[in-house]
Protein backbone atom coordinates (compact mmCIF):
# COMPACT_ATOMS: atom_id res chain seq x y z
CA UNK A 1 0.00 0.00 0.00
CA UNK A 2 1.30 3.48 -1.22
CA UNK A 3 1.03 6.23 1.03
CA UNK A 4 1.97 9.98 0.81
CA UNK A 5 1.72 11.95 3.74
CA UNK A 6 3.06 14.89 5.43
CA UNK A 7 4.89 14.78 8.92
CA UNK A 8 5.69 17.48 11.50
CA UNK A 9 7.51 16.77 14.31
CA UNK A 10 7.99 18.66 17.38
CA UNK A 11 10.81 18.13 20.03
CA UNK A 12 9.65 19.32 22.90
CA UNK A 13 11.83 20.56 26.35
CA UNK A 14 15.01 21.38 24.41
CA UNK A 15 14.25 25.42 23.50
CA UNK A 16 12.69 27.40 21.02
CA UNK A 17 14.75 26.62 18.10
CA UNK A 18 14.42 23.05 16.93
CA UNK A 19 15.37 23.06 12.94
CA UNK A 20 18.84 20.67 13.91
CA UNK A 21 16.25 18.22 15.21
CA UNK A 22 14.34 18.43 12.06
CA UNK A 23 17.29 18.27 9.95
CA UNK A 24 18.29 15.04 11.65
CA UNK A 25 14.67 13.49 10.89
CA UNK A 26 15.29 15.17 6.92
CA UNK A 27 18.42 12.77 7.07
CA UNK A 28 16.49 9.74 8.42
CA UNK A 29 14.06 9.76 5.87
CA UNK A 30 16.12 10.47 2.85
CA UNK A 31 18.53 7.67 4.50
CA UNK A 32 15.49 5.42 3.49
CA UNK A 33 15.42 6.21 0.39
CA UNK A 34 11.85 7.97 0.29
CA UNK A 35 10.73 10.71 -1.88
CA UNK A 36 10.57 13.87 0.66
CA UNK A 37 9.85 17.65 0.27
CA UNK A 38 10.36 19.94 2.68
CA UNK A 39 7.95 22.91 3.49
CA UNK A 40 7.75 26.24 5.77
CA UNK A 41 5.33 23.70 8.26
CA UNK A 42 6.47 19.63 7.57
CA UNK A 43 7.98 17.31 5.30
CA UNK A 44 5.65 15.75 1.97
CA UNK A 45 7.09 12.11 2.00
CA UNK A 46 5.82 9.51 -0.29
CA UNK A 47 6.35 5.94 0.21
CA UNK A 48 5.42 1.95 0.81
CA UNK A 49 3.73 2.44 4.04
CA UNK A 50 5.90 0.40 6.01
CA UNK A 51 9.02 2.71 4.89
CA UNK A 52 7.47 5.48 5.17
CA UNK A 53 6.00 4.53 9.04
CA UNK A 54 9.43 2.99 9.75
CA UNK A 55 11.04 5.97 8.35
CA UNK A 56 8.65 7.76 10.78
CA UNK A 57 9.71 6.07 14.04
CA UNK A 58 13.25 6.16 13.66
CA UNK A 59 13.36 9.93 13.38
CA UNK A 60 11.46 10.00 16.86
CA UNK A 61 14.33 7.48 18.24
CA UNK A 62 16.99 9.54 16.80
CA UNK A 63 15.61 12.43 18.38
CA UNK A 64 15.18 11.35 21.41
CA UNK A 65 18.64 10.01 21.40
CA UNK A 66 19.74 13.85 20.77
CA UNK A 67 18.41 14.31 23.96
CA UNK A 68 14.79 15.44 23.35
CA UNK A 69 12.83 14.57 26.55
CA UNK A 70 9.56 14.94 24.62
CA UNK A 71 8.08 15.16 21.20
CA UNK A 72 4.40 15.49 19.51
CA UNK A 73 4.35 14.97 16.19
CA UNK A 74 1.32 15.91 13.53
CA UNK A 75 0.55 13.36 10.87
CA UNK A 76 -1.45 13.64 7.65
CA UNK A 77 -1.38 10.76 5.31
CA UNK A 78 -3.76 9.25 2.24
CA UNK A 79 -3.87 6.03 0.93
CA UNK A 80 -6.16 5.35 -2.44
CA UNK A 81 -7.13 2.29 -4.71
CA UNK A 82 -9.00 3.93 -7.23
CA UNK A 83 -5.80 5.00 -8.69
CA UNK A 84 -2.01 6.01 -8.13
CA UNK A 85 -0.58 9.37 -7.75
CA UNK A 86 2.31 11.22 -7.02
CA UNK A 87 3.04 13.94 -4.36
CA UNK A 88 3.97 16.08 -7.73
CA UNK A 89 0.65 15.24 -9.55
CA UNK A 90 -1.88 16.26 -6.50
CA UNK A 91 -0.10 19.66 -7.19
CA UNK A 92 0.03 19.61 -10.64
CA UNK A 93 -4.02 18.83 -10.37
CA UNK A 94 -4.76 22.00 -8.83
CA UNK A 95 -2.14 24.14 -10.28
CA UNK A 96 -3.85 22.92 -13.66
CA UNK A 97 -7.35 24.54 -12.14
CA UNK A 98 -5.38 27.66 -11.68
CA UNK A 99 -4.39 28.26 -15.29
CA UNK A 100 -0.77 28.00 -13.87
CA UNK B 1 8.64 2.90 22.88
CA UNK B 2 5.11 4.02 23.67
CA UNK B 3 3.25 6.47 22.26
CA UNK B 4 -0.47 8.24 23.24
CA UNK B 5 -1.50 8.86 19.72
CA UNK B 6 -4.94 10.85 18.14
CA UNK B 7 -6.42 9.57 14.69
CA UNK B 8 -9.29 11.10 12.79
CA UNK B 9 -9.60 9.06 9.69
CA UNK B 10 -11.89 10.57 6.77
CA UNK B 11 -13.40 8.04 3.70
CA UNK B 12 -13.78 10.34 0.69
CA UNK B 13 -15.94 9.03 -1.92
CA UNK B 14 -18.46 7.80 0.18
CA UNK B 15 -20.85 10.10 0.08
CA UNK B 16 -21.42 12.48 3.23
CA UNK B 17 -22.16 10.13 6.73
CA UNK B 18 -18.58 8.16 7.68
CA UNK B 19 -19.58 7.05 10.90
CA UNK B 20 -19.90 3.71 9.91
CA UNK B 21 -16.12 3.50 8.80
CA UNK B 22 -15.42 5.05 11.34
CA UNK B 23 -16.93 2.51 13.77
CA UNK B 24 -15.41 -0.54 11.49
CA UNK B 25 -11.93 1.45 12.49
CA UNK B 26 -13.01 1.36 16.46
CA UNK B 27 -13.27 -2.11 16.03
CA UNK B 28 -9.93 -2.44 14.88
CA UNK B 29 -8.24 -0.60 17.77
CA UNK B 30 -10.28 -2.42 20.17
CA UNK B 31 -9.23 -5.80 18.90
CA UNK B 32 -5.92 -5.02 18.56
CA UNK B 33 -6.24 -4.52 22.51
CA UNK B 34 -5.40 -1.01 22.72
CA UNK B 35 -6.55 1.77 25.08
CA UNK B 36 -8.68 3.66 23.00
CA UNK B 37 -11.64 6.48 23.91
CA UNK B 38 -13.55 7.94 21.47
CA UNK B 39 -14.39 11.54 20.81
CA UNK B 40 -16.03 14.18 18.65
CA UNK B 41 -13.12 14.23 16.28
CA UNK B 42 -10.73 11.17 16.66
CA UNK B 43 -9.97 8.69 18.73
CA UNK B 44 -7.58 8.66 21.42
CA UNK B 45 -4.80 5.75 21.51
CA UNK B 46 -2.41 4.33 24.21
CA UNK B 47 0.31 1.84 23.65
CA UNK B 48 3.25 0.42 22.01
CA UNK B 49 4.20 2.30 18.76
CA UNK B 50 4.36 -1.25 17.01
CA UNK B 51 1.03 -1.97 18.02
CA UNK B 52 -1.16 1.34 17.22
CA UNK B 53 0.83 2.12 13.91
CA UNK B 54 0.08 -2.24 13.05
CA UNK B 55 -3.89 -1.43 13.44
CA UNK B 56 -3.69 1.94 11.77
CA UNK B 57 -2.78 0.18 8.86
CA UNK B 58 -5.02 -1.97 9.32
CA UNK B 59 -7.94 0.82 9.54
CA UNK B 60 -6.43 1.87 6.17
CA UNK B 61 -6.87 -1.77 4.99
CA UNK B 62 -10.37 -2.05 6.56
CA UNK B 63 -11.92 1.01 4.99
CA UNK B 64 -10.57 0.38 1.67
CA UNK B 65 -12.75 -3.18 1.70
CA UNK B 66 -15.60 -1.85 2.90
CA UNK B 67 -15.31 0.33 -0.93
CA UNK B 68 -13.75 3.63 0.35
CA UNK B 69 -11.39 4.50 -2.87
CA UNK B 70 -9.26 7.54 -1.10
CA UNK B 71 -8.53 8.09 2.32
CA UNK B 72 -6.80 10.97 4.46
CA UNK B 73 -5.95 10.63 7.89
CA UNK B 74 -4.70 13.32 10.46
CA UNK B 75 -2.56 11.63 13.27
CA UNK B 76 -0.78 13.48 16.14
CA UNK B 77 1.28 11.04 18.32
CA UNK B 78 3.48 11.84 21.23
CA UNK B 79 6.24 10.26 22.58
CA UNK B 80 8.58 10.98 25.96
CA UNK B 81 11.66 9.22 27.90
CA UNK B 82 11.42 11.43 30.55
CA UNK B 83 8.64 9.78 32.57
CA UNK B 84 6.14 7.00 31.86
CA UNK B 85 2.24 8.72 31.41
CA UNK B 86 -1.18 7.43 30.51
CA UNK B 87 -4.06 9.03 28.68
CA UNK B 88 -5.74 9.27 31.77
CA UNK B 89 -2.78 11.27 33.42
CA UNK B 90 -2.66 13.61 30.64
CA UNK B 91 -6.02 14.63 31.42
CA UNK B 92 -5.60 14.89 34.82
CA UNK B 93 -3.05 17.05 34.70
CA UNK B 94 -4.60 19.96 33.31
CA UNK B 95 -8.12 18.93 35.21
CA UNK B 96 -6.15 19.53 38.62
CA UNK B 97 -4.82 23.06 37.45
CA UNK B 98 -8.29 24.11 36.61
CA UNK B 99 -9.36 22.56 40.39
CA UNK B 100 -11.93 20.54 38.69
CA UNK C 1 -21.48 29.30 10.03
CA UNK C 2 -21.50 26.58 13.14
CA UNK C 3 -18.11 24.79 13.56
CA UNK C 4 -16.61 21.50 15.69
CA UNK C 5 -12.93 21.56 16.18
CA UNK C 6 -10.40 19.93 17.80
CA UNK C 7 -7.91 22.02 19.50
CA UNK C 8 -3.94 20.77 20.02
CA UNK C 9 -2.05 23.88 21.50
CA UNK C 10 1.86 23.13 22.14
CA UNK C 11 3.69 25.73 23.76
CA UNK C 12 7.78 25.87 22.90
CA UNK C 13 10.32 26.94 24.78
CA UNK C 14 8.89 26.86 28.27
CA UNK C 15 10.48 22.80 29.13
CA UNK C 16 8.68 19.33 28.93
CA UNK C 17 5.47 20.38 31.17
CA UNK C 18 2.55 22.15 29.42
CA UNK C 19 -0.44 21.75 31.50
CA UNK C 20 -0.61 24.87 32.67
CA UNK C 21 -0.82 26.49 29.49
CA UNK C 22 -3.35 24.18 28.28
CA UNK C 23 -5.31 24.89 31.52
CA UNK C 24 -5.39 28.87 30.92
CA UNK C 25 -6.33 28.13 27.36
CA UNK C 26 -9.41 25.90 28.67
CA UNK C 27 -10.46 28.69 30.93
CA UNK C 28 -10.30 31.01 27.99
CA UNK C 29 -12.32 28.95 25.74
CA UNK C 30 -14.91 28.20 29.07
CA UNK C 31 -15.54 31.95 29.62
CA UNK C 32 -16.16 32.17 25.67
CA UNK C 33 -18.83 30.86 26.38
CA UNK C 34 -18.03 27.76 23.95
CA UNK C 35 -19.21 23.60 24.71
CA UNK C 36 -15.98 22.00 25.09
CA UNK C 37 -14.83 18.88 26.13
CA UNK C 38 -10.99 18.23 27.31
CA UNK C 39 -9.64 14.91 25.84
CA UNK C 40 -6.01 13.15 26.44
CA UNK C 41 -4.81 15.10 23.08
CA UNK C 42 -6.92 18.10 22.67
CA UNK C 43 -9.87 19.81 23.71
CA UNK C 44 -13.58 19.46 21.33
CA UNK C 45 -15.14 22.62 20.66
CA UNK C 46 -18.89 24.09 19.20
CA UNK C 47 -19.69 27.30 18.69
CA UNK C 48 -20.11 29.78 16.24
CA UNK C 49 -17.23 30.30 14.00
CA UNK C 50 -16.70 34.04 14.91
CA UNK C 51 -16.59 32.91 19.28
CA UNK C 52 -14.65 29.47 18.24
CA UNK C 53 -12.06 31.46 16.47
CA UNK C 54 -11.99 34.63 18.66
CA UNK C 55 -11.50 32.20 21.62
CA UNK C 56 -8.09 30.34 19.82
CA UNK C 57 -6.90 33.80 19.09
CA UNK C 58 -6.92 34.25 22.68
CA UNK C 59 -5.62 31.38 23.79
CA UNK C 60 -2.16 32.24 22.11
CA UNK C 61 -2.67 35.52 23.40
CA UNK C 62 -2.49 33.91 27.02
CA UNK C 63 0.00 31.68 26.29
CA UNK C 64 2.48 34.24 24.80
CA UNK C 65 1.59 36.55 27.99
CA UNK C 66 2.50 33.63 30.46
CA UNK C 67 5.71 33.50 28.80
CA UNK C 68 6.15 31.13 26.40
CA UNK C 69 7.70 32.64 23.53
CA UNK C 70 6.57 29.85 20.52
CA UNK C 71 3.55 28.14 19.98
CA UNK C 72 2.30 25.54 17.46
CA UNK C 73 -1.05 24.45 17.42
CA UNK C 74 -2.66 21.56 15.31
CA UNK C 75 -6.91 22.44 14.65
CA UNK C 76 -8.96 20.22 13.05
CA UNK C 77 -12.37 21.66 12.46
CA UNK C 78 -15.49 20.54 10.12
CA UNK C 79 -18.35 22.94 9.36
CA UNK C 80 -21.42 21.18 7.50
CA UNK C 81 -24.67 22.81 5.51
CA UNK C 82 -26.30 19.64 4.99
CA UNK C 83 -27.68 19.17 8.42
CA UNK C 84 -26.90 20.33 12.08
CA UNK C 85 -24.93 18.11 14.09
CA UNK C 86 -23.61 18.37 17.62
CA UNK C 87 -20.40 16.66 18.88
CA UNK C 88 -22.75 14.49 21.02
CA UNK C 89 -24.33 13.23 18.03
CA UNK C 90 -21.18 12.72 16.21
CA UNK C 91 -20.61 10.21 19.46
CA UNK C 92 -23.49 8.74 19.41
CA UNK C 93 -23.47 8.07 15.30
CA UNK C 94 -21.02 5.95 16.15
CA UNK C 95 -21.59 4.28 19.31
CA UNK C 96 -24.80 3.16 17.40
CA UNK C 97 -22.96 1.51 14.81
CA UNK C 98 -20.71 -0.35 17.62
CA UNK C 99 -24.04 -1.16 19.40
CA UNK C 100 -22.92 0.11 22.43
CA UNK D 1 0.26 38.83 15.74
CA UNK D 2 1.42 37.41 12.72
CA UNK D 3 1.02 33.83 11.89
CA UNK D 4 2.46 30.91 10.04
CA UNK D 5 0.09 28.47 8.88
CA UNK D 6 -0.75 24.72 7.07
CA UNK D 7 -4.22 24.39 5.89
CA UNK D 8 -5.50 21.29 4.20
CA UNK D 9 -9.14 21.40 3.47
CA UNK D 10 -10.80 18.01 2.41
CA UNK D 11 -14.52 18.78 1.16
CA UNK D 12 -16.39 15.84 1.63
CA UNK D 13 -19.85 14.33 -0.37
CA UNK D 14 -18.21 15.43 -3.40
CA UNK D 15 -16.39 12.41 -5.03
CA UNK D 16 -13.08 11.08 -5.01
CA UNK D 17 -11.44 14.11 -7.02
CA UNK D 18 -11.34 17.51 -4.94
CA UNK D 19 -8.85 19.36 -6.65
CA UNK D 20 -10.83 22.00 -7.94
CA UNK D 21 -12.63 22.85 -4.68
CA UNK D 22 -8.33 23.47 -3.24
CA UNK D 23 -8.01 25.95 -6.29
CA UNK D 24 -10.75 27.51 -5.39
CA UNK D 25 -9.53 28.06 -1.89
CA UNK D 26 -6.07 29.14 -3.14
CA UNK D 27 -7.60 31.77 -5.04
CA UNK D 28 -9.19 33.17 -1.75
CA UNK D 29 -6.22 33.39 -0.22
CA UNK D 30 -4.16 34.92 -3.06
CA UNK D 31 -6.84 37.35 -3.44
CA UNK D 32 -6.35 38.03 -0.32
CA UNK D 33 -2.78 39.05 -0.41
CA UNK D 34 -1.81 36.42 1.69
CA UNK D 35 1.61 35.06 1.18
CA UNK D 36 1.14 31.18 -0.04
CA UNK D 37 3.32 28.47 -0.92
CA UNK D 38 0.98 25.02 -2.54
CA UNK D 39 2.28 21.75 -1.90
CA UNK D 40 1.19 18.62 -1.80
CA UNK D 41 -0.43 17.88 1.11
CA UNK D 42 -1.87 21.44 1.62
CA UNK D 43 -1.19 24.97 1.42
CA UNK D 44 1.15 27.15 3.49
CA UNK D 45 0.30 30.31 4.26
CA UNK D 46 2.14 33.66 6.05
CA UNK D 47 0.22 36.40 7.08
CA UNK D 48 -1.47 38.72 9.84
CA UNK D 49 -3.34 36.29 12.36
CA UNK D 50 -7.04 38.22 11.62
CA UNK D 51 -6.15 38.31 8.02
CA UNK D 52 -5.20 34.58 7.43
CA UNK D 53 -8.01 33.45 9.64
CA UNK D 54 -11.03 35.65 7.71
CA UNK D 55 -9.27 34.00 4.54
CA UNK D 56 -9.88 30.44 5.55
CA UNK D 57 -13.36 31.14 6.52
CA UNK D 58 -13.83 32.07 3.30
CA UNK D 59 -12.45 29.32 2.03
CA UNK D 60 -15.03 27.54 3.47
CA UNK D 61 -17.91 29.58 2.85
CA UNK D 62 -16.45 29.27 -1.43
CA UNK D 63 -16.40 25.49 -1.12
CA UNK D 64 -20.10 25.07 0.57
CA UNK D 65 -21.33 27.80 -2.00
CA UNK D 66 -20.05 25.32 -4.94
CA UNK D 67 -21.79 22.49 -3.49
CA UNK D 68 -19.64 20.74 -1.18
CA UNK D 69 -21.71 19.70 1.79
CA UNK D 70 -19.44 19.08 4.34
CA UNK D 71 -15.67 20.02 4.79
CA UNK D 72 -13.07 18.42 7.46
CA UNK D 73 -9.74 21.04 7.72
CA UNK D 74 -6.45 20.10 9.09
CA UNK D 75 -4.59 23.70 10.30
CA UNK D 76 -1.48 23.67 11.98
CA UNK D 77 -0.53 27.32 12.88
CA UNK D 78 2.06 28.84 14.94
CA UNK D 79 2.68 32.27 16.18
CA UNK D 80 6.53 33.78 18.12
CA UNK D 81 7.01 36.61 20.06
CA UNK D 82 11.27 35.87 20.26
CA UNK D 83 11.63 36.69 16.82
CA UNK D 84 10.06 37.43 13.69
CA UNK D 85 10.34 34.74 11.16
CA UNK D 86 9.53 33.94 7.42
CA UNK D 87 7.84 30.71 5.64
CA UNK D 88 11.48 30.94 3.89
CA UNK D 89 13.36 31.66 6.68
CA UNK D 90 11.96 27.89 8.55
CA UNK D 91 12.82 26.27 5.22
CA UNK D 92 16.68 27.95 4.99
CA UNK D 93 16.63 27.44 8.53
CA UNK D 94 16.78 23.38 8.39
CA UNK D 95 18.38 23.22 5.09
CA UNK D 96 21.46 25.01 6.32
CA UNK D 97 21.94 22.44 8.88
CA UNK D 98 21.32 19.69 5.79
CA UNK D 99 24.45 21.57 4.02
CA UNK D 100 22.42 21.97 1.35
Amino acid sequence: MKVIADLCVVPIGVGVSVSKYIAACEKVLEQAGLKIELHAYGTNIEGDWDAVFAAIKRCHQVIHEMGAPRITTTLKFGTRTDRNQTMAEKVESVEQKLNR
